[in-house]
């Protein structure tokens, strides 16, 4: 069997920012080399890609942190600069015009807004300190996130379904499923396993029917469902979803 | 005189999040109109912008913040996404190819990660609260962000100017300036505001001496020099930058 032309370079261990891009190929039914499958390679292979002794190489600028992304002689990092690349050439995003603008503005409101405060709730205070060791700001954090934060995204990713701009059907972007709309299903599911009584309430709230509609329409997509069912999807547990129940108490 | 082509929308009162995109369009000499200057006619204008009733329009998805972009049809929001379309534009990044995303990459290392971090040490636990209502875990995260993220992104900063891909000069890809300079130079620039004893040691350490090259030839380009001196450079004070001298006592 070949090499896969795209080779994807994450840690081990659960699924964090690489799973969108795995869903972008799974979704694509495109081949890609996952180094998180190997695990007693991925660790020091990541470690050596974003030590600071690495100054990339005559192409590539040196990546900062994982997910990277290898495509013949390109190195790339950054998770939605990922996916700037790569959704157009899977068929999952125009190759050019406005729509990449905005796509990309619904991307970065998810992956680099929701996200990282997503992360932020259960490391408030550093990364490099154990969540233990900042408990008590983590749930104050954590408070306001369900309060006001969880509310704020899920409103914003409704009106981006109501809006003429989303065209047909369920997704977020025109007529026809996007890489957008692949990015909210793996942040809402996230946020479903680390808040799943806030999730449960926001959808029997009833005010966000459009985003769990195109949840559900996605986690049913054959391909997506396949990958989802396979060994492939790797369980939550560490990394940016994080179960803590003291996080969500009242 | 006739309307510009670009369109700025953004808080009035202090640099922010919009700076970046001005710098552009000063460094091109670009005219553009700029809301945050007619500060009575800013915030309504803002606020119904991201209000939760604007639904976008035929063409344009609802924004979730400012800054946002109009050029003719088309309104953007998100930093990353507006500099994106930007920069190829005004004569500040190559149209396509590999450089496109080599500069969104350090584009968002700066802006979505060192950014995000700066605003993070004043508010750790809520935007939807007063600074002084969050004071003793912005100090404890303020220690740690001097400790171990200051010192992480002026070295990536440092080993992207040390790589290949940096070619002649002082700019941080190929033999010219493009756009992600000028994002250095504010993100420097705001966090010698903000944290200045901090960014001294940096400085007087030596060993990001091709990031402070960087920020000094910035700073004395014509037009950034012309731009810095006017009264259209807004005083740093709330926002992203402030200054808390209790957040860097030892």
């Amino acid at each position: 069997m070949s090499q896969p032309e795209y080779e994807l370079f994450y840690w081990p261990g659960f699924p964090g920012r690489g799973e969108f891009i795995r869903l972008l190929f799974e979704e694509a039914d495109v081949p890609y080399s996952d180094i998180a499958k190997t695990p007693d390679k991925a660790m020091p292979t990541v470690m050596g890609l974003i030590s600071t002794e690495n100054l990339g190489d005559d192409h590539n600028p040196p990546p900062l942190a994982p997910p990277m992304l290898k495509h013949g002689d390109l190195v790339i990092h950054q998770l939605p600069n990922i996916l700037l690349y790569l959704a157009p050439k899977l068929g999952l995003a125009p190759k050019e015009g406005d729509a990449v603008y905005h796509l990309n503005q619904i991307s970065l409101t998810m992956l680099d807004g929701f996200l990282i405060e997503i992360h932020e709730t259960h490391h408030p205070i550093a990364i490099s300190l154990y969540y233990e060791d900042q408990k008590e700001e983590a749930k104050r954090r954590s408070k306001y996130f369900i309060k006001d934060r969880l509310p704020k995204y899920f409103g914003y990713m409704q009106r981006v379904l109501e809006a003429k701009t989303s065209g047909q059907g369920p997704w977020l972007y025109g007529d026809s499923l996007t890489y957008v709309d692949l990015v909210l299903f793996q942040c809402v599911d996230g946020t479903a396993f680390a808040f799943p009584k806030s999730v449960q309430a926001l959808e029997q709230s009833g005010k966000y029917d459009d985003v769990f509609k195109l949840y559900a329409e996605v986690k049913a997509r054959p391909n997506i469902a396949k990958y989802l069912a396979s060994d492939r999807r790797q369980a939550y547990g560490n990394g940016i979803w994080r179960r803590y129940p003291e996080l969500e108490e009242d």
